[in-house]
């Protein structure tokens, strides 16, 4: 990896920094986030900016551009990556240690006197921009709003914006009609006393209008906004996508609809003006619910006393709580993606042990090869994890040819994988080796799979919220004085993004929604030896109701249930270790494997994977 | 219980909020909070200035009279107390439930425009003002201070504010003298580049200069604020306090100190003066250090851009590592109260059983004598809970004439008493069955055992958070249905209050400090069975450092230590659904008991007390 060379591009971004043709007054400091317009987690080539301007191109990280100075704050997963990837115009801002300031800090003590700072306020969420503004503003300098993205000025060979046909989703996948969607969601507004609701996020786009695109990579979702009224519908999307017959029907832009369900629809770029109109409009006590981390623009479009601001809005609650059609269909997607991992791991161990011909990448792309053969396949839910030995210990690890690493019989192999389905998005781990585990490694790997029973089989009662079953995950290991640094468990959209809200199994959130059955979330231990090897168990498992003897006084039992059926290698397991109710999960897990995956690998033909299924699920027996 | 009268009151207050006297423009509502000056949990009988104006006198509450109405925010717990308590002039809002409005939000539908809404700016915290503040302004109406607190003109026989001699505790209690508690406090305000700490809660001061009072009833403190420059002390004191000679040999009044170790007394109600004096004597970039629960009134006195605010004060945080001498003493401290407990329960069980007739208060009164038979006892460190059958469902219960029971041997028993002891402070929970429990009774029992002795015995990574611990206490009553409605546990103060900051193990709060080696807190899960039983199990433990196998990577590894030391009433336990590890706490715990306690009872000639914890601590073993 060498360094992006940025001299040219910065000395051209200072230039429009202070050029009247972009900015009403000069800016001393420019900020540019890692975000889109959406706040996304992942992003299209042309909202890659911060990469552009700086050649560091990891998921995280916000550059400020000075006269002076080009700085990048980033977190420790990506310390190495940023210092290989930017060269030396750059100083990097190693974000969570102790002597490193804040960006606000940072920029008080370089900047000169009554300073503009300026940022796309597409960009920037508004609960960010009231932060630093503040902070700003306090220490006399101005946060100012840049319509033009000065990055976008200079980006000559930008590439365009994606977009990419539309998929309409029917209701054997979605169980509720759009239309059912807006009645539902109009509910909501009336019981808040709203008049509107802008969508902001991507997913909550596609998810409420039935439809997915292909605008970004891994996630299904296309670049939209809605407005949606009490009586109105305003779709704003580019593009000929509204040309296809079938989403047209889809959405009966043709048809002769009660006019509450008319869709109007308007280009992309109209949302601000738009917006800008509504708020115009509103008379007191109207409101407009908003995320609180959409764009400052579209917040600054709405008066702020007509604003309605919530952490989580009620498309995203809706979202999280799965019904019956789309759980049916994750455990479809799930059914199918089993069977391409049991050829997967065939298939490995037919290659590695006696050949030693695969590299990680290879493995990487024989489990996309596998996925792909599997029905309404449509790409990957991110990018896969495909890592041995050392490279295992690095937590968001991705295989390139410089790193690209041989599986082997004396190193544990983790594979972290996932895949969107018409159906459902799965998402994987497993941990395996392929020759004789040591005792250390059998050890660990135990504890591992104790905190991910923990959890699995954990009884808690209903509106429990996931962060408080983190430390479950953890005991076994805490006992031994092992853990890891991360989160347990992320919730899981239905062919959706692989990552969403508002729940999840975390020791770093507070602010995660109640569980309720119907919520799918990821349970993912693991343990990491730097240099050495990593571990990790994952399922994505569903919030089901639970019987309990005393049903906490009706307030209801929850528990969950695996979705992901995948053999946990039983050779990587110290039987010893585990309790008889582990040893039971452990059984009675693998028992469901060989069932619902076995008659799956028996109908595609598939007898290798099934033999080798069959093999791996064989139970546990205490040798002591 | 009758409610209180209070038309006559109501009418006085209506008019003083009118009366230029003491309003600069009358206001249309005024609001009396619970507390006092120093946002203590437990306030003197001249601080119960909401129990006067409403005869509610519960420890949470706030009170709002307007010209029309007058309205009582308080929770569950209160619900039933405080509507027999007040008369129909009052209007019960029942916090937590759904419908009921919020403080702000009811003002805003009753207030005409542009309306004033007074408050005592001594009485609220800043950080409450703030959001009440914004909330009214933003519906046209203001929160104003009223300096003469309204309740006070009207109350004509106010008790008196409490003024009682001090004592002094000497470093074999607290292992560090308050010249060197005021060095580090120094360093920490370098470190932070403050230039001054106003100490404002009373445990603070107290613990600052090593002296202890009785103003409050349980807390050990006295009425005091200090304001701590980096080369002056000020202490704001009342009374004829500093006459006594210990005190002002023990704050070394009359000798020729260095000058940054000079106390400066001054009067109690000249702090707001002198902090006035101190924030227009600031220059740029200069900062007082306040806790963000400060009185608003003291927040204002230093101009916002001076002020360093911060949720746990460096005091606090200190507080709460208890040193060696502070350890001991709490050591000495449990082992005490543990020969009271002995005493009494073996008294119990001889007065119960046969004769029936010791009620919750007559068993209270025992427990308070048998612990003021203990060297150093000072007072209870909050008032006893001594409640059997369905009153110990009731998890705030204080035994009163109208509701006091009969002890029988076919209820059970709870008592959660403690005590102040001059070397430290006490909390114990143990419930008892004197006849022969039920299969259901042990069940419950049990569950709360197991979850007793998952926090006790937990092993968790130094600078783990107390709340990741909470579900460990109630995952065994989790599997069966069953849960409890409080935390789990509370930090305990060194001869100082019984409840105190920054640490604590619950589900409720995100903003705990990380525990460490010395910090003290109460594991105290539970089950309650409404109209039926109550069951607490209690220890306070001290967080020690753990052998593990691993040791996180030298990070470190901590566990606890149970510093109460009362035998666990075997009677209650179904042995069957414990595990061998947890029948070896169990059985471990009883031998420390028996061992330590049965020295001291032994030591104190306690014979009959000793027979008993013999019997009480005979080893579980298993049936099956």
């Amino acid at each position: 990896m060498s360094p992006k060379i940025t001299t040219e591009l910065l000395k051209q971004l200072r230039q429009v920094m202070k050029s009247p043709k972009y900015v009403q007054e000069p800016v001393q400091a420019y900020i540019v986030p890692s975000g889109d317009a959406h706040q996304s987690e992942y992003i299209a080539p042309c909202d890659c900016r911060r990469a552009f301007i700086s050649g560091f191109d990891g998921s995280a990280g916000t550059a400020i551009v000075t006269e002076q100075h080009a700085a990048m704050w980033t977190d420790g997963r990506y310390f190495l990556q940023a210092a290989h990837q930017m060269d030396n115009n750059w100083t990097l801002m190693k974000m969570g240690l102790k002597d490193t300031p804040t960006q606000e800090d940072w920029l008080v003590s370089v900047l000169p006197e009554g300073s503009k700072v300026g940022v796309d306020p597409f960009i920037i969420p508004a609960d960010q921009w009231k932060r630093m503004s503040k902070a700003l503003r306090s220490a006399g300098h101005d946060l100012v709003p840049v319509k033009e993205n000065l990055i976008d000025t200079i980006w000559t060979d930008c590439p365009q914006r994606p977009c990419k046909p539309l998929i309409t989703l029917d209701l054997s996948y979605t169980g509720v009609s759009w239309r059912d969607k807006i009645v539902a969601l109009r509910s909501k507004m009336a019981e808040r006393k709203v008049l509107w609701f802008v969508v902001t996020a991507l997913d909550e786009v596609a998810w409420l209008f039935n439809l997915r695109g292909s605008d970004v990579e891994y996630n299904p979702v296309f670049f939209a906004y809605a407005v949606i009224g009490m009586n109105t519908i305003r779709l704003f999307i580019d593009g000929d996508r509204m040309t296809d017959p079938a989403v047209r029907e889809h959405l009966q832009l043709d048809s002769t609809l009660d006019p509450e369900f008319k869709i109007q629809v308007m280009p992309y770029g109209s949302i601000l003006s738009e917006l800008q109109a509504v708020g115009a409009g509103l008379s007191p006590k109207e409101k407009v619910w908003l995320s609180d981390k959409a764009s400052y623009a579209l917040t600054e479009a709405i008066p702020k006393a007509y604003r309605y601001l919530t952490p989580y809005t009620p498309i995203c609650i809706a979202k999280a709580v799965k019904n019956a059609s789309e759980t049916e269909g994750m455990r479809r997607a799930h059914i199918k993606d089993a069977v391409a991992l049991c050829e997967l791991f065939n298939w490995l161990e037919k290659e590695v042990v006696p050949k030693g011909t695969v590299t990680e990448i290879i493995a990487a792309d024989k489990a996309e090869e596998f996925r792909s053969q599997q029905k309404d396949f449509v790409e990957l839910s991110f990018a896969t994890i495909s890592s041995t030995g050392p490279n295992g210990a690095i937590i968001h690890y991705k295989p390139v040819p410089e790193t690209n690493r041989t599986l082997s019989v004396n190193e544990i192999y983790l594979l972290d994988s996932g895949a969107q389905y018409k159906d459902g998005t799965t998402d994987v781990t497993r941990t395996m080796h392929f020759g004789t585990p040591s005792a250390y490694e059998k050890e660990c790997f135990t504890y591992v799979l104790k905190g991910h029973i923990a959890v699995s089989a954990a009884i808690f009662p209903n509106g429990t919220k996931g962060h408080l079953l983190d430390s479950f995950a953890r005991s076994a290991l805490w006992d031994c004085g092992l853990d890891y640094l991360h989160g347990t468990g992320h919730g899981v959209g239905s062919f959706l993004n692989v990552h969403e809200g508002p729940c999840g199994i975390s020791y770093k959130t507070f602010a995660d929604e109640p569980l309720e059955a119907g919520m799918i979330v990821s349970d993912e231990p693991g343990y990491y030896e730097d240099g050495s090897f990593g571990i990790r168990i994952e399922n994505v498992v569903l919030v089901i109701p639970a019987e309990t003897k005393y049903n906490f006084k009706n307030r209801g039992s929850l528990t969950f249930e695996p979705l992901t059926l995948v053999p946990i290698q039983t050779k990587m397991i110290d039987v010893n270790l585990l309790t008889q109710k582990e040893r039971n999960w452990v059984n009675d897990y693998h028992q469901k494997c060989r069932e619902v995956i076995g008659a799956e690998l028996e109908r595609q033909g598939r007898h290798e994977a099934l033999r080798w299924l069959i093999q791996e699920t064989e139970p546990l027996i205490r040798v002591q």
